[in-house]
């Protein structure tokens, strides 16, 4: 990781030589090639690639690469294309309700340099975890929202947001139903996650529901945030096997491990610049 | 397995005393406890108990079992119980319609003597696999059903299954949904293999679901059939993980592994006696 | 939780009877059955039992019951049985070195009154975790030792284990290999997390070794600590899934998800009394 | 799967400019990449590469293709590479001994047209499941082995699959332990399934070792068979989960089907030639 690599993520309609475009590219002008994964999707005849390529030798400056690929082969290939440096060090902001264990994952991880990220703030509409913030030595700001201060709120947060600098928000358990203004505002850059494995049991109590059913497996569910509830692209899933034993405080329980890895291998990915979104579904590169 | 054991599946509402009464009633006369399981629902106040005795020592004759069980604890306690003996083999029958993978898993676990019980026919709509039963020796009766004819053609098909001495009926990848009649004929005792982790994707077309909503995991369930569709009580679940790359076709073909494994699974805790079914819920014994 | 239970959990020679024996009693005396489970080992014909029960009408006083059971059924039935009251909280403490995952997870759980359990003292033989210590207000006692003062450091830490009250230890990545002395001073009382799919991988660098070998999944273990490395009675493990483009590095990293989360696991079933040790291996009450 | 593709499989010294190198040998030639997967070994410096092509546009002659791409790139670039054409059919023998789970699995795939192979014997020493090859109608060759005649027997066998013109053989737990000089006629052409999670437990009788050892999940690994017992790369691996509920008979029961379908999954992958094998690892490309 000592070295600066530049990162393309594309996507754009399929045709023959895209690879080998953007390959010589990046060769002819002295990048060596790190990492490089495409796909096709057979049906809509889209194109996804992301490539990672070593700065080194690289003879475009940095902050002239993205005009110089959108003239030169984005725009001949309608090439919808973002392009990221390794070396950068997003800023991230935790919203968080009463319940700990998403937060306490995410801070261990943190605090043991696991992530290449910043986490300037910890946002809630409760005291509770203050104390959590202040053991890890993290701003933590109290919204008190409700129904009906919930446009005047948000704008305070998203005031807040601007002046930390915020790249991307994740919900660890927040309980809040944001407005469609707020995600707006962060497209594919809120994560949040759900307590069940979706689609089954959108909404609120997926555990008394999993439980009600009957179901064998419980599961949680990471995904970015849009407007419709729990129905934005699905980052990471996973399961764990419960049986009749089981009662709803312990689905919650032991589905508080599902939340929290699930959840932070869903950031890790997202720092990593390995997720595309595309037709609200994630293309995730390995 | 030489032994002869019986096996007594009990609900119940809960109350001090029910497990030393029945260990009690199996001790006095001589039973020797092989393995005894029990379950209280909190919530309900319902306690579930599964416990099979040898019968070599047991001085009941086993046709009075349940009479004398049922007149001395039975009543007294407001049991719910059923008797069953594990050398008894019941009779399975299996429908299927056009795809082969749950009926080949079936049919090399019966042919290799993985399980207690008879196949004497099997039964479809449609004529494709009619070669993998001539195969395995087994009569295959092909009934043509349409939305007309379904009344008349179930009762066919309920004659022949009486005529046969049919104890449950495997649904592997049978297609057609039952009219209520017919599934009331059959309380707990048809088996389905769902397609997908219900309560997600019920219905027809689930892998075309789960590839549209962009899930990381899909799954299969089986179930007992109740007169709600996909809704009965689940008795086995499991789920793969898929990605991006994957088309409908590699989902169908992922997922025809889950089904196969997931049905044999259910039907042996079926012919095991390890199924018991409360609201619409299995209490499932190890 | 509010009420007080009383816990036995009893190995034996196999014979009829033995449930009628114990459930009539826990029944005789008042006492209400929350939870029983029992097993027989069918080759060297030994029965284990697991039973909870409710003290609240039990006439025997919670103090006399051991001696009570002892003399009028464990004799007779040359039980060997331990009694615990769920009631009681033990005292745990944690051995670290450098790594803080599995740490945070035990803490984290901890501080969120996930478990009944009080944890007095963490032990290490480096400083580098006492900030994490010090953020959850533990003590924090660094023992630096080496091959030369083993035997006289391990003193000094029997004595402050007996000084804390200690019950039972973790091990939680402790990268130091105990004396038998003091293996033996808490037998089943040690409970390690080993970071590979035991038995393969023994011993040191199991991630370097899967790497080499190129396995697909990684695993975790947790154990008893015996005089054997890495060789004493399996409690609890998991796998994940890697590729090969995972360096050792990524094991590492995708490893510790794994390591948290079992020996996470392993306490709780050993904090709940839900294990049984005999012959080299545990018995897994659910 | 109409169209016709070329799949070359790469592996070299890694250097700047490799995949621009063989992309644009492709598309200058008028193929159409379907699909491109690299990867880079950090510590050996070795690239890797499996890249798929339409060949309808393609203007060099598939026969051509070999010494073309050889002189003009493989020789420059050190490149160690196989080509392969997805619509020729291999053909593939199976060795088995007694028991059926794995033949089954295969022969369901196999008349079900899930794969593209053909499979024209099946070898056993033993007649017992003949009858089995009989329904399928695929001829079944009993070879009596012991210790004795090993060297003659092969060489009969060697005979067979020459003149069946084999390419790859799966050993569907074939029982018997092939001499060096037969397993180096097939270089990573012999499939075998071992019934446990390797490295654990090489050798006979993997269930027994892993019951006595008190594991809490048990696997199966699908490999490559090298001179080294137990030892070859490794191209698939499961697991499932037991409790000290089962017995061994129980472990063979529930690995039966992990074997199954871990050796199918690893057969698929041999035949879309989705595994390089490097070092006695594999590259397991998605």
């Amino acid at each position: 990781m000592k070295n600066s690599n530049a990162i393309l993520l594309i996507h754009c309609p399929d045709r023959p030589g895209l690879i080998a475009s953007v390959t010589e590219f990046i060769c002819s002008y002295g990048g060596n090639i790190i990492e490089l994964e495409q796909h096709v999707d057979p049906k809509d005849k889209i194109f996804f690639m992301r490539v990672e390529w070593d700065l080194k030798d690289f003879s475009i400056p940095r902050n002239e690469i993205s005009e110089y690929f959108k003239k030169n082969y984005g725009e001949n290939l309608s090439m919808n294309f973002k392009l990221y440096f390794n070396d950068y060090v997003p800023k991230m902001a935790i919203c968080v309700s009463k319940m700990s264990h998403c937060l306490f994952d995410i801070l261990g991880r943190y605090t043991a340099g696991e992530w290449k990220v910043q986490i300037p703030i910890i946002i809630s509409n409760h005291e509770d975890l203050r104390w959590v913030a202040d053991k890890f030595g993290i701003e933590y700001h109290v919204f008190k929202m409700n129904s009906e201060n919930k446009t005047s709120i948000e704008a305070k947060q998203k005031e807040l947001l601007r002046e930390k600098e915020i790249d991307f928000i994740v919900l660890a358990r927040y309980m809040q139903i944001l407005t469609d203004d707020f995600i707006l505002s962060y497209p594919n850059k809120i994560i949040n996650i759900h307590h069940s494995f979706l689609p089954a049991f959108v909404g609120a109590k997926p555990y008394h529901a999993a439980f009600e059913r009957g179901v064998k497996l419980i599961g949680a569910t990471s995904h970015y945030v849009t407007e419709e509830l729990d129905a934005g692209p699905i980052i990471e899933q996973d399961i764990t096997r419960i049986s009749h034993k089981d009662c709803v405080q312990d689905l919650v329980r032991k589905g508080q491990d599902l939340e929290k890895i699930v959840l932070s291998h869903a950031i890790e990915h997202h720092i990593n610049r390995k997720v595309l979104v595309y037709k609200n579904k994630t293309v995730l590169f390995s």
